[in-house]
């Protein structure tokens, strides 16, 4: 399988393979008794798929315009609408609604630019959790190291390991907390969260509608730029790379970089001398107002209260349908009051224009994606454990959300290392330029430079 | 005193009379012993508005280019920033705070366009309830029935009470459910309410953050139309008024019209009466959902939830300066939830829809501004009486407010009656058109056509 759609944009257009045997390959992955597609995806739509994938060889036979993706296989996240299905958000909470009417907003332009979606893939229920468990549909492991049971990461867990396990070029996730970083930075892989109004969330299940993002899992940052400008409403474009010469990169200390483990510490370390070496210029800079972000998210922050509201009446009446830790995590939000809820609007307003401001020295932010590698399975039984742990594969990212910047996690591990990733972070809405200096500095962030 | 600021604006121009004139002029009709201005202002710059004045006047004698407005005397509600004094918005809580900075965004419009603040007029405290009581400087009394001491209607009691005795010829009020048209409506005045993000609220002591706005409180609608135009960044053009004939007029029916007060039935029946004789087509509309905005907003709506989290420290920390009924209304926000907040943006989003819907089919819906006439002071001494009352008195403007729809109040009572409004009602960022609307209808409302 050809894991890179650029490429195989142009394999395609040029005949050298067909979209049927690419659909065909897919399924062939997803089937693989060493790979696990039985828990990656929830949803398979193997006929429809390779009909479309037919037609699009007919047309192609034919001379028929086309569009630029058309006949790549691409997998989503299950709480996408899939027009005649119930979206079920890895839960089974939902299993009584109606089918969706319409495709997702992100379906439809996915469709529009000639994407076949394969199928949907697992996650956390209703995405709430950094983990990647799902007691309900079973965790696939992170695929570096499946002997010692280490998790993929959440919530877009089966959209990672997909891409991760090749059998799939690309994903789309959603990104609340980290939830498509997270789980880029612990499959090795690389993801991309833009800011929150930049893909429209129109069929696509909340979590906080604050906060929400939909983003991408795919081989290189080039294929996340082509997707984001998909799911955007544009025609596909790649961003231009940026050269890494003389770029201003604060590289943010304290709150993010506190009790980094051992192997993120030095892989991203290694990653910014490689940098430092090649001329991008690293300005060290503390932002004492991230470390007020825990206190200011101590009665559930924007997840805890917008969450709760949208699952009050299901947590009522369909309680005993939820895994009972993401239920007593949802039912906790009951307790935020509206004062606490406005107010954490203004501390918000407040630190994202002090962050702004030291923003604009910088081309862009660097830091650690998670500061903890993969944890295992195994430890995270109890609730004890398991929210604690949570929490630490959270830290770095939330702080995208929070800020609502554009974030992408780039894999920057040596060869014998559990992945690590490396974040760059952007100012809200330049999600474009982000993806530029992404690129320009891809290579050098993997060691391959 | 010439009581419209256009044919102001054109004497002055002419040199038929001098701003210095008009000031000396308000500050008499302030001090006059048959008049409220003690009541209706809770600071006069005496000296500096006369300083200014003198400027204008001697601006003109040497043929500068001014303003259009230049020299007419202005006044605004006590929650307005005026640089160099402590904003009190009608309290004694803020008494210790710093001195504003800088003026408040209108201010400076205002300041731009010509205009001389001449004071700040008195309001309710923190602009909480209707009827413009204020027991920290005391209550101006309905200017058309003092011997049976009604009320002026709040909260920008004073604001209506000087353009209604004559000592200013315009003045700048808030409304978050009904502070400007409701105490116009009682003292036979305009009152315009714009939408909510059509003018700057910085610099203004908010009570709501969603549904507060910024408006005027004039002798005619073009006044409001011109102070429209400068408060929120233009030139002060007036309207084009619209022909009546064939004009749309939705007539609200249901909730608004429930248990109307017989004064103001008849006075508003009459005036449909007049406009349909005009040739306006009248058509009886009644929307189901606005008789869920009770039940919608029984946890306080965002007044309740947005004054708490504004005022919460100074409740804990300055609470005996509160009236206590004001303080009791503003400690009830404590008890909402965030999950109620949320669902109320959600409940608030659906029946805007389905409203706007309806708002399609019409120029403009038409509906009494209050269902009562100004009530008794003496009536309301006890909270178990001034409640009710004050919610009669907000429930029909505050319909404008939840939908974020500009809207008019224009006295429509003949000459033996006591004041009674009618309120026209736009959609949505259609400020100007509705004043249009209401500038060709206003001679026939106020039975002068």
């Amino acid at each position: 399988m050809i894991q890179n759609i650029i490429d195989l944009s142009r394999k395609l257009e040029s005949k050298k393979v067909t979209s049927e045997s690419l659909v065909r390959d897919v399924f062939d992955q997803i089937d693989a008794p060493e790979k696990q597609g039985d828990l990656a995806f929830l949803s398979l739509y193997r006929e429809r798929a390779l009909a479309e994938a037919t037609l699009v060889d007919q047309a192609r036979e034919k001379g028929l315009s086309l569009p630029k993706f058309a006949g790549i296989p691409i997998a989503v996240k299950d709480l996408f609408d899939v027009r005649g299905e119930v979206t079920r958000a890895g839960s089974r909470v939902l299993d009584h609604m109606e089918p969706a009417v319409q495709d997702a907003e992100v379906v439809r332009n996915l469709r529009l630019a000639g994407f076949i979606v394969v199928g949907k893939n697992n996650m956390t229920e209703f995405a709430y959790s950094g983990l990647g468990i799902n007691d309900h549909f079973g965790t696939p492991l992170n695929p570096y190291d499946k002997i010692n049971d280490r998790v993929p990461g959440g919530s877009s867990s089966g959209a990672a390991v997909s891409v991760a396990e090749e059998m799939v070029p690309a994903a789309i996730g959603t990104d609340t907390g980290g939830s498509c970083r997270i789980p880029a930075a612990f499959c090795n892989v690389v993801g991309f969260k833009p800011s929150s109004n930049r893909v429209s969330k129109t069929g696509c299940v909340p979590l906080s509608k604050t906060l929400d993002c939909i983003g991408a899992f795919a081989t290189s940052v080039s294929c996340c730029s082509v997707i984001d400008s998909v799911l955007s409403g544009g025609i596909g474009e790649d961003v231009e790379s940026r050269p890494e010469g003389g770029l201003r990169l604060g590289v943010l200390e304290g709150y993010v970089t506190e009790n980094l483990d051992e192997t993120v510490a030095s892989a991203y370390q290694e990653a910014l001398t490689r940098l430092s070496h090649r001329g991008v210029r690293l300005t060290p800079i503390t932002i004492n107002e991230l470390a007020e972000l825990p206190n200011i998210n101590s009665k559930g922050g924007f997840v805890g209260s917008e969450a709760y509201a949208w699952h009050k009446e299901l947590l009522e009446t369909r309680g005993e349908f939820y895994d009972p830790w993401v239920r007593a995590r949802f039912s906790a939000g009951e307790s935020q009051t509206a004062a606490d809820y406005i107010l954490l609007g203004e501390h918000r307003s407040r630190i994202r224009a002090a962050v702004s401001e030291k923003h604009s020295l910088f081309d862009a932010f660097v830091l650690p994606t998670v500061q903890i590698v993969p944890p295992k399975l195994s430890d995270l039984e109890a609730p004890e454990a398991s929210n604690p742990t949570n929490l630490l594969c959270l830290r770095n990212t939330a702080v995208g959300n929070f800020l609502d910047c554009p974030a992408i996690s780039i894999p920057c591990q040596d060869a014998n290392s559990l992945p690590v990733g490396l974040m760059l972070m952007g100012q809200t809405g330049d999600d474009r330029s982000l993806l530029s200096i992404a690129r320009g500095l891809e290579q050098i962030i993997r060691g391959r430079l």
